[in-house]
């Protein structure tokens, strides 16, 4: 408790405790210890508020090479002293996620789709928690694919919806299912689309993110090794998806919006599309031409990182 | 068709076909290059009949290392020429999962949960497809929570159910919900018992596996950012669990199942548990003792693999 007060810095107590990374679970401070098993850390090895304690901004994303890049990057952006290329995975004794600390910001990896990003987030939040971390911003930075968006756009994330174009997550507790709002910080979104006007070449929107849990048949790809479902069938649905606001679609956006939420975590989700839906299913640009693509949403959020920390005026 | 008739070895020619992997996708063939986006491999750019075609024992688990630890310890078992060291990561280009190929035998890393082990088996079964591979055998090897078992026994899987102890798997294509059969090959998983009485220190049961969407409230852990039951409101899941003759829970073998068979490929389900759900939620043992359990599935299959390339009589 000193310590929080501490780190508090003469504020009012109880609003410095509010704006502190809270779990909502009752039996956590009951646990001698808490073994953050995914990450390989634990609250009796590590000292986690030493470690984690100043972490304002957490990005995570799918790639384990990406959120290294993007730790370069940022560590580049921030101008902060030392070697990029040395900065060590936090998590290397573990394969599940890697995890990176530069200055103020955290890169993170999650895998792909729901399940795996969750036991990330569930994980994440309790490390905060335990680091007594104040004010942090969670941003997810994907890929996706793009309905009716040229390759190349980034998506700011207004509403993450369902496989219905519903705002909402359900996840099963104990067998039964309850249902979650998967809202999001509207201020952050308009913030980031500010941002973006300030860059050149980022093209960015805000538009409603569906979130599926598979690649090929939920997303209507004609390209998998099953498909039931005709061509027309599919541009059907991506045609019911656009009316309904969606402008990409990823798989990982609508547990992320609401573990944020329940939290009272401020959270984004800007993913950069690789090709429109509308024109096909495989993902076809050079290597290069999806490296560049990739940097767009890291671009746009080093740039509002670098505002909120006075950088950029 | 040449090559896949010389491959029948006089074989009656339906029969043949019959045998190869399948697809359940008409547009597939119309294709003139498929990108296999996620392995970083393609039709256009891969030999995948001369890279794959002998395929015949396809391996795959969550963790790249462990599958990585897999291909060089079936290097060894079947006796292989060359440095087990020098095994080459097929999918290097892409980072969301490895591959290593040691003779028949193709080991694979799926990351966490459905969808990720799903995007993996649209693009195996469409590699195995086009690789005109024959009577190949698919095996999942990985860890899972024991439900009334000791940490370090096999659980060879009956029956992969769902939250609510169903043999079935959910899929939504196009926004509606679909139900798939998860019935795997009795044969085998009699075989793999089998297997296991033949071995040492390798403690097996035959046994229903649930698959969840999550790690921590799906699975009933009191220990999770999020927790909104109690200790009672657990037992009571884990005990109509077990009573439906649930004995591991883990993150993938329903849709691994419900691929499979609607593929018509011979799968099994093969996971060491890392800790008894009754006695805890964290997994406290001891990195070593860890290792060692999750080598108990290797072994086991290994075992299988041998016999079956008749190394073993």
């Amino acid at each position: 408790m000193v310590s929080i007060l501490l780190n508090c810095m003469g504020n009012d107590n109880n609003e410095c405790i509010k704006h502190q990374v809270q779990v909502k679970n009752p039996y956590l401070h009951t646990m001698e210890e808490d073994i953050l098993y995914h990450f390989n850390l634990s609250t009796k090895t590590h000292n986690l508020p030493e470690m984690f304690g100043d972490t304002k901004f957490v990005c995570v994303g799918g790639s384990m090479n990406r959120m290294k890049a993007f730790s370069q990057f940022i560590h580049q952006e921030l101008k902060l002293p030392g070697n990029p290329e040395e900065i060590r995975d936090i998590c290397e004794g573990s394969d599940r996620y890697c995890m990176y600390k530069v200055g103020p910001v955290l890169s993170i990896s999650h895998g792909m789709g729901v399940p795996s990003i969750s036991i990330m987030l569930h994980e994440l939040i309790k490390l905060l928690h335990h680091a007594q971390c104040r004010d942090v911003v969670l941003f997810r930075l994907g890929t996706s694919g793009g309905v009716g968006l040229a390759a190349g756009t980034v998506v700011i994330t207004d509403k993450a919806v369902d496989y219905s174009f519903r705002p909402q997550f359900e996840q099963v507790v104990l067998g039964k299912v309850i249902t979650r709002s998967t809202e999001l910080d509207e201020g952050l979104a308009s913030e980031l689309l500010q941002c973006s006007s300030e860059l050149q070449n980022i093209p960015a929107v805000i538009g409603n993110t569906m979130c599926t849990h598979d690649f090929y048949e939920g997303q209507g790809r004609l390209d998998g090794a099953l498909c039931s479902f005709s061509h027309g069938e599919k541009m059907e649905y991506l045609r019911k998806a656009y009316e309904a606001g969606v402008r990409n679609i990823e798989m990982e956006s609508t547990v992320f919006a609401a573990m944020c939420h329940v939290c009272g975590l401020k959270a984004a989700v800007i993913c950069v599309v690789l090709l429109d839906r509308f024109e096909g299913d495989q993902i076809t640009s050079s290597h290069d031409v999806l490296l560049e693509y990739q940097q767009r949403p890291q671009i746009l959020v080093s740039h509002f990182i670098k505002k909120h920390l006075g950088l950029i005026v």
